[in-house]
């Protein structure tokens, strides 16, 4: 996908979800950013960084990785005071946008309107979902990815992959059925190499990950033991 | 399916949505059940009424036709004031719900939920939605019924099935690839017999109906044509 | 106020909330309201109802005492699919209805619109707030009752009126210097006379209870120890 | 009030809202910070401009005149995927938020609960309302600065100091029966000097301005004509 090529994406891919933890927020956002691109530079494995949008801009200005949105709004330029507009985060240097996170989720009409927003921004659409049938729903939109995190897992240190493997290999099933082309991630409970390795090898192209790194005494040493999983893998 | 048998639903079906409209509220809408009814005695063709919450009791203890609700939450008894328990409808009478109507959309993951709760609880799930790709999403959480209706079609008497054939078709052919067993619906501007005899050659199961029969002059008269239209199909 | 005298409101008064309670549900809500309106023609103490929408017809069909709605929404009849419309719950036989319950949050504008609602249909407005300034900003909005609940209480049988004394009187404090004609209710963890008791003391007008009297062992028992309580103060 | 001079914010204020206008993003954004800046530097006016989240950053570290935030959630550090973190918007630059505009119009308890956090985080609170009862009711919960701005008038460059003077001395009056510091300003259809004067005549200490000048075909005319305004007043 030559979208994905522009934007420096490529799979396997490491997505960190900086959510609104203190880590992850303005100059420690920056400090961590910093450390994501560190491993990219000598792992050549894919990390993606999802930070606040005000930390965008500073962000996609000091760092080599792609920068993703956590959320955009699928409206136009207009009158819609206090909302994220593609165009905004596209400019301030954001190569793609979360949508539908489970801390952010979407009426369906507006998933559908914020996917169609980011084929005309550019930008890279990655659907979150909660489970096996919602995952196959948001297929049926043609977003670029997917990623399928149980809530309930999310923040636990227990690994989607491992916990409930059936969940990421039923996704990939269905969703392959309803759409060829979409890549498939997983999250919630990673915090360790091994459950990066069980997510690849239930089919999926990435992770995406939040405290198991943000959060970690040292995110470092737990995403370069993610990238040798991948390199493993 | 033997839920729609029991529930005295049965294809091609017209359903009459009653909105908050004077014409379909208390009193009034007890009246236009009973015209509902009629037409569906005098043709046998299925009629089904979705009166608002507080009318589903006096009309589902009125009528022979089915009775839907035009929304259900995704909660369970407990502590939820103001919601709509989906236990308290089909104690209530009511057969069916809707889901998703464009006054009334809902996230992702609630739609998927409340079908959920509808499987529970023995009602007949209705999704809305407002386009293919929505549709296709739609499909995917295996509903017993899709009715696709463009918002911008609604309540303006311009038909979905002449405006905007192609909306009809190529729902019923996306969904289908996904789903072979759900009921297709189409709604949005339908007044006329030949409206409704355009949506079954289409390839739909039915239309979903608003205005164009609570805000008529002559109810009966509507619904008779509408009827013959669907025994001429 | 002419409004509460032909809704056979008076005060003191107990409301009694009825959720999505399997107890207040349906056949048991009905059996439920005509237990609160036995206490209500032994003590003639205030006991209103409070029951699911689909329940307010069957119930003020049923008994002599004033049944409220859960929510309604600020719309007017018309293309509102899904929504509760004032004049449908008045016309089912509501005397007035909650605003805002905790578990029904809305937005500030739509409480102010709901509330010129209710003055065009006659209901009476009870909102629910939850905690001293939100009720101070409440009354500011001139509804006809406001109900304060912390929401850490609500379920938990640890009375506001004796865990948290001074959220009840300094909201009477703040209140009234904002509106002097508010009737002012607490809610949350009432499960005693005593508790009754208290919220009168601290100078409230009422209480709004829910599982303290739906979920008991013997609702009339509770009840007729509150009325007790009433009567006592 | 210590915060406002920490904050370069002194009354009377004119506040621009870059809502997300074309004119109002990204480079557009920065460009029209500046000539903001020089109308301040030129008139000393204060001159305060409101831009997208993710133009916080970049306009706050290029000019010297105050930044606000279109909004900002109340929630602290956390699991708050897609959501502005109060102190984000602050370490980025931002002196203070709107809250509450009528594009993005919140819940009560939220509206309350992100003035608490204001207050933890030293930020300035603009409370949006849409009419008199609103503004009372907003002023309540004690925010530093209200901005009334009838709905109906926002964009149509009918100003509502001289459409509907009642509206805006009708708020001073009631707003300040119940809030005797609160800053109030008013806004919608604001786009000659002369709505400013009159607004400043009504009793408010500014204006709360978009597309009159966003849009203007020259913001600098618009604004020098508005400071001019205000120092002649």
């Amino acid at each position: 996908m030559s979208k994905l090529k522009s934007s420096r994406v490529h799979t396997p891919i490491v997505l960190v979800n900086f959510k609104t933890y203190v880590e992850g927020t303005g100059k420690n956002a920056l400090k961590l950013a910093k450390i994501c691109e560190k491993v990219n530079l000598e792992t050549d494995v894919c990390v993606g960084v999802v930070p606040q949008f005000v930390d965008i801009a500073p962000i996609a200005g000091a760092v080599s990785i792609p920068v993703f949105s956590q959320h955009i709004d699928p409206v136009s330029a207009g009158s819609f005071t206090g909302h994220v507009l593609p165009e905004s985060v596209k400019e301030a240097g954001a190569v793609g946008t979360l949508i539908n996170h489970s801390e952010r989720r979407l009426k369906l009409a507006d998933i559908d309107a914020t996917i169609t927003r980011t084929r005309k921004t550019d930008l890279i659409s990655v659907i979150c979902s909660n489970n096996t049938a919602v995952s196959t729903a948001a297929a049926a939109l043609k977003p670029d990815m997917i990623a399928v995190e149980p809530p309930e897992l999310i923040g636990t240190g227990i690994p989607v992959s491992k916990a409930k493997p059936e969940v990421v290999s039923g996704t990939v099933n269905l969703v392959r059925r309803v759409n060829r082309d979409v890549i498939i991630l997983c999250g919630a409970g990673i915090t360790q190499g091994e459950d990066v390795a069980a997510a690849l090898r239930l089919g999926t192209e990435g992770v995406l990950v939040a405290s198991g790194v943000v959060k970690a005494k040292d995110p470092y040493r737990v995403l370069i033991e993610f990238a040798e999983a991948v390199l493993k893998a």
